[in-house]
């Protein structure tokens, strides 16, 4: 537990689907952050946004709210043509930033801002490659760090999603969905992609007309290795995002309706948690979550006095079949009106 | 996303493992809430923990803390015999109270709880049952409020710790740990528990001399329903908390290093995620606090703007190997220092 | 292997679904044995079931069958109230037996058949307690025997049915559907049963008019274990038999859908096969019986020569393209008439 | 049930590792075959593999085996290289043949057995393509014909091995190991393979030096579909063979130490049995060939009168504790010596 700043003011650039649940993530999930302004081309849409959160204000112009004095950070969540633009911005009053994947649309526009940033001379950008978040994704990420897989050799990856939107092109299964591989595959092994396959299967009866989908593409990287990815972004069923990493000395596997899965000496599985704290620490967080919540409702909503009452009447008449051998019936007064 | 008042202040009662570890959670993890107060009668521990949480006071008294003015609502994590003194001075604050199981150690106290609250007339206390709002456990009961399953008819628990504690005691495996499937009980099935029997297999060897363990435990309920709850607190392998709803058309299980799976018209099996923020959920909510915390220290750790320079050059050629239908190599500058 | 006698002569007494499918099972499956006699009260049944067999006699009296120079050995497989007299005759005939279960209908017949056998001095009969044979079971026995979870503390057992037939009665729950568990408990565990308790929850909606079922048993034994058995014979969703074993230091569970589990020293899982030979006996089992059936009817079904020429030229194409590193496509001549 | 025509006599050709144990299957677990001659270039070890089977005749010369009267049809199990010569020989004789994998060790020579199969005007050729014959293969090939989860578009296969045999080279990963893959491509799709293309990650440093493993092949079908092969025989950690095809509107896999398991309609899972005879189909075969084996031993190995007899009290004691609610303790009469 360490010291902390006061709470962080956030900028959030574009109020569409992602950018809208990033604001109630600020708000409601997020500790030690909050929404103080809003931008957005629309202006009604970035009133209605602000006029949901204490104390925000809302913009149309993203440097006057880098500008304000309750700004300490900005959320890029606009589409990827304007990254761009605002990240330079942002870099101008030396602002933090987290930015949507992708950086930008194209590699040229990418090397600029890398070169901006340079100039700067320190790093202000965080990129939006949220996987590298994901529980299991960062299980597996620990695991091979541990060295007892050996090197990693291969990865197969499956990123299929039920359908695509409308407006989804053959291009964009690269760029909008095997863009999250190429980050994994560059995070969890510590290698630069070095070369680019791509397979292309008859396409699915269910994609739209004039789609490729699903394509294979296989990844080559600096230290020999391999990566491929099924992309298939109308398979029916789900979204379901898989990835094996294959070692010298055994495999690991995650998203499988499972935890983190091995292969190794012998033996599949997974481990078991050693203590409650790990098992429940989201059943805490939580808990303790819904109950400040509720409170500044004015509510009260969880397990009430009436459930403690019975649980300690249930484990008195325990404690007598336990030493007695046999069956107690349990005692309860009348339940309250309070509590029915 | 509804308007949220200001910030909540807690008193936390207790500073021992749980109340440190609350008062942890309250300053880094929950959204909305910030600790004003611990109490403890170890002043200096109190001192201790207060110094690490910005505007936090110590006492040693707990109606103290209660009359403080930044004090809006009280977690109590004191042990189980002072709970219900605390419980009472919260009552006369008439102030909103999260209380760690037990409510009390025995009915007779518990009932003196009840009748107090009953008596200022409306609900303050939320008892720390925080398998209510573990994931897997609220899968199980929002399954079973879908009625697909049918009627529950049995539920079976099995309930493993690697170790028990030195202090522990026979009677405690039932009001310490069998407590939790008493509640999981009565809160899957919406029944009050009418009997209790417990069943004494032989020791294992690995348990301390004297303690009964494991022991079966069977619940009968008001609705008919039977609950066996395996309790082995020295079973050396891990930390296990698993339960499985018997119904009349199906049965569904958790805590199986699995998500939720049922068996159920022919099928075994679980469901899978239809959309990436369902899947993706927890990584978004963590990268965003990782990156609120990683600003207010004033550090930048996520991916980097070269990141998402190589994912967009990897996606170029991608885009050009999917045209082109052949291997294409991924050209990058080199990497400036600020990156390495 | 070791040197075999020569074919062991059966004859089958009972030619109901049982004995029908072990005629079945000894003509079509079992090396090294026929059927040679089958006996049943109805004449017609038994004409017709003989005359699907070369060589097989037809008889109403199991005596007449037991006489039959060319009858080596017994198969009862006739309604549980006619095995007594079935086995004496065995007995005087000093004829090996394998009886399918229940040896007899109650403990006082059962008695009877044990003190003849005793009086004959030497053990005739093997009881048709199938699990024994069933590959997971046998895995859990050997695990067990290990003794590297250490010693059996509890079973939980599941035996599930998706419906009961019509004649079935409460009472048959324990002596038809639960006296599997009875004897895999005593199998398994190698300890005598030596006490039953019988739970009674509420009978499901889906089981026939006073049906009490499901019901919950529990078995204690003389090494001190417990054993539990949930018997539902109207699950609705299909046949179910699951048993896990809590041992001092780990758990096996089997019935899930999958090999044999383990819990055990922090991870969940099963074994790696370590040979083609384990992972593919099977395969091989039925690979070599399909030709041979095949093969007697005068057929060829398998895999053929072209299949064999295909693969051939498709691992020709893959070494030029292992050496080459490149695409090479594959060259197969026209498929002649024969293999279409 | 069919009508079955006498023993079927079969000649082994090779009594290497692959010989000697169809040698053994063929004596001890295929109903209605023997083995009545057997072929070596090692006359001794044709004479000691002869001897262990009653009636059977070693020979050195494949011909001479194959003009003996009670021959009537062959197992070739001898090197590839001399597949083509014995194959040659079974079609003068025109005898049914199963030929182990390959066929022949080039394309060349398959083509010259084809032709000749094909002027032989019938075939008479089963290749030993076990995979067909493994259940979960076999039950995937039923679940793609019932059409439900559409048109194949993508296989991804798994081929690992723990250790390569010494005189393995990075040529025998495809000739060797990948080949059945080739054959489960063709027959799982219905197509041929029309193009191969060979990936190759850095080699394992648990690879012997020079041996390139692992490889990624992917093949390309006249169909369209994509099927990728990861083979790895130096993985460490255990035999695995696994394949997931990818359909139209879901996917199933197998090789996964479950049964097979399907994504489909937004679930995961697999099915359940329906019945005991599919779930407990294998113990009954296990039971009856175990129980003939030991009966033609002159042994009785199984459950006994007294299993018989305890199952018999305990179900009694049971029947008394579901009549009567509560625990009912079982008597046994002493266990005679015979059953000690």
């Amino acid at each position: 537990m360490t010291e902390r700043a006061t709470t962080l003011g956030v900028a959030v650039i574009g109020t569409g689907r992602m950018g809208a649940d990033h604001v109630r993530r600020l708000h409601e999930v997020t500790s030690g952050a909050r929404v103080t302004a809003v931008v957005d081309v629309d202006a009604e849409r970035a009133k209605a946004v602000a006029a949901r959160v204490d104390g925000c204000t809302a913009y149309t112009d993203p440097a006057a709210a880098m500008a304000a004095a309750d700004v300490d950070a900005v959320l890029i969540a606009s589409p990827g043509p304007a990254h761009e633009a605002t990240l330079l911005a942002a870099f101008e009053h030396d602002l933090p930033v987290l930015c949507e994947k992708p950086l930008t649309p194209d590699a040229a526009s990418a090397l600029r801002v890398l070169e901006a940033e340079t100039r700067l001379g320190h790093r202000r950008v965080q990129v939006g490659f949220m996987r590298r978040y994901d529980p299991e994704y960062a299980k597996l990420k620990a695991l091979l760090a541990t060295g007892q897989l050996g090197r990693p050799l291969m990865v197969h990856n499956r990123h299929r999603n039920a359908a695509s939107p409308p407006f989804f092109t053959s291009t964009m299964l690269i760029t909008d969905s095997v863009a999250h591989e190429a980050d994994a595959t560059r995070w969890l092994l510590g290698h630069e992609i070095t070369a680019v396959t791509v397979l292309r299967p008859t396409s699915s009866d269910n994609a739209p007309d004039g789609l490729r989908d699903p394509q294979f593409v296989v990844f080559e990287t600096d230290g020999g290795a391999l990566s491929d990815v099924e992309i298939f972004v109308n398979c029916g069923f789900g979204y379901q995002v898989q990835a094996e990493v294959v070692c010298e000395r055994g495999t690991a596997r995650i998203g499988d309706g499972h935890a983190l899965v091995t292969n190794m000496a012998g033996r599949w599985g997974g481990t078991i948690a050693q203590d409650f704290t790990e098992r429940f620490e989201t059943a805490y967080d939580h808990e303790i979550q819904a109950w400040a919540d509720a409170t500044r409702r004015g509510e009260v909503t969880g397990p009430s006095v009436w459930d403690g009452y019975a649980a300690a009447a249930v484990c008195e008449a325990g404690v007598r079949a336990l030493e007695d051998g046999g069956r107690v019936e349990v005692e309860l007064v009348e339940r309250p009106e309070l509590y029915v």
